[in-house]
């Protein structure tokens, strides 16, 4: 990996660990379940990503995130009303974090010869899952599924996909992976800040069960 | 595969695909997270037998059922009152699909090496496990656990023990998926008629925590 | 495994087994949830472990445990308040399943040729995730997690860590394990009888989402 995105993954493994530390503070847990939440957001992705692809775990392989997971569980015990003044600098951080996570999981999967629409797939879990076991372990609804988010997997989709025709190009790989992950990146910020929604079904819809 | 399990099979996929975007319905999703526990109720069970296996997932190495579950996530989605309203139609098809996820599951656990306990084991986790994770993922205590649900998993069991007994005898693989499978749809049929349910403890254990 | 560890061991999947079947009737579940909860807590954590080591499940190629959980079932079944009653004596047992389960795992995955650190994470999860596992099939936010609950994983962690230590002095393995999973016992079990809990944020921070 280049500087550049070892830089970038610090920043997303950060920001990711921040909300999972939030989420914990949230629902009242202790700083044990500040350290799993925020270790769960930050690498749950990759994870999930490498078992669905029969890879020995990246997370296990080379625990350096356990150190950033920590740095993000302190600042939020101590600090944890100053961080969430901040929430706006942490989602900015976190679509970095989606973008990266997604284009790095689309190449690996690629790498071990998956074709290019399992690739998306895979690269989109490898950005999303993170979040979603946060939520799964905070007894919540995933907050990507609900209609009151902003574009979250939409952009995630896109990005993979974009980068899963450029590869065929033979275009170098980091590059085009800062790239994919600058436009997921773009496009989710423009959805916070446009407050773009994917559709959901007509109200009437709700009284089915 | 045959015909007739192929067939088989894309009904089981359809109707747990309907499953899963109605219950996004319910929750109130968009539909990101209609598509996605569509998916999920789909292929979930398939997945996680693969896991289990240390099998590359099939449901990345021909994602045929893209297709079938994006078709189920827009017809529940301009059309869930109807949906809604051929509800039977649907358990009858979500009957047919647990029969075959589940002679299908234990076939490959199986042809693996399994032992016929284990293979049992992985059958019932392959047709159920999709439902399961559907409704984690809608923060709702999984349905076929419940006291009020007509049985579900012993039928289940009840077809992969017969599967995993009959292929002992040498007889041919295919016939006795479609066999079996049905044993367990006419099984499951039978229990939402007649209202089957598995022995809850008394009332008074309720107390218990 | 020595006659000491299978002992220990079953002791721990019967504790096990019976508070996922005791959480299973709090939750108005029928037996079939409570034999799945009964097994989910009792073989999950392993399970998760060797997911997360590329192993084939343990629990797939020895299915011994399910007699255990069969019986855990039943006498939670039509005995529950009784094993309510006793819930200290459950506390204990669980006690010492959380200490050979971690100690067991750990050394697996040293065995498996990860690094120290990545040793003690995979051994606290292998002792660790089954609860967790039960608590989110039950609707719950894992109790391991929360702010009201003795030390579960701190004592994990630590006899994890004394285990990683102490096998790189070449003693043997079968009394270590039995060392280090007494001593993550005997801290579980002073947590549980002097109240110790882990710290959390202050509940000021408690208003932030």
């Amino acid at each position: 990996m280049s500087t550049v995105e070892i830089g970038l993954t610090a920043i997303g493994v950060f920001a990711f660990a921040l909300s999972g530390a939030l989420m914990a503070v949230r629902k009242e847990m202790d700083v044990v379940g500040m350290f799993v939440l925020a270790a769960v957001t930050a690498v749950g992705g990759g994870l999930t990503r490498d078992l669905l692809l029969g890879l020995r775990p990246a997370a296990l392989q080379n625990p350096w995130w356990w150190l950033i997971v920590a740095v993000a569980t302190l600042i939020v015990f101590f600090f944890s009303r100053v961080v969430d003044r901040l929430r706006r600098a942490v989602l900015l951080c976190d679509a970095v974090g989606l973008g990266l996570f997604c284009a790095t999981s689309t190449t690996i999967a690629l790498q071990v010869g998956l074709g290019q629409l399992e690739a998306i797939l895979v690269g989109t879990v490898g950005g999303v899952a993170g979040g979603v076991l946060r939520d799964v372990l905070a007894g919540e609804i995933p907050s990507v599924l609900r209609r009151d988010t902003q574009l979250y997997v939409v952009p995630a989709v896109l990005g993979c996909a974009l980068l899963a025709v450029a590869s065929t190009t033979g275009l170098d790989g980091g590059p085009l992976i800062v790239l994919a992950g600058a436009a997921i990146a773009v496009v989710r910020i423009l959805a916070l800040w446009r407050g773009w929604k994917a559709p959901a079904p007509r109200p009437g819809g709700r009284t089915v069960r």
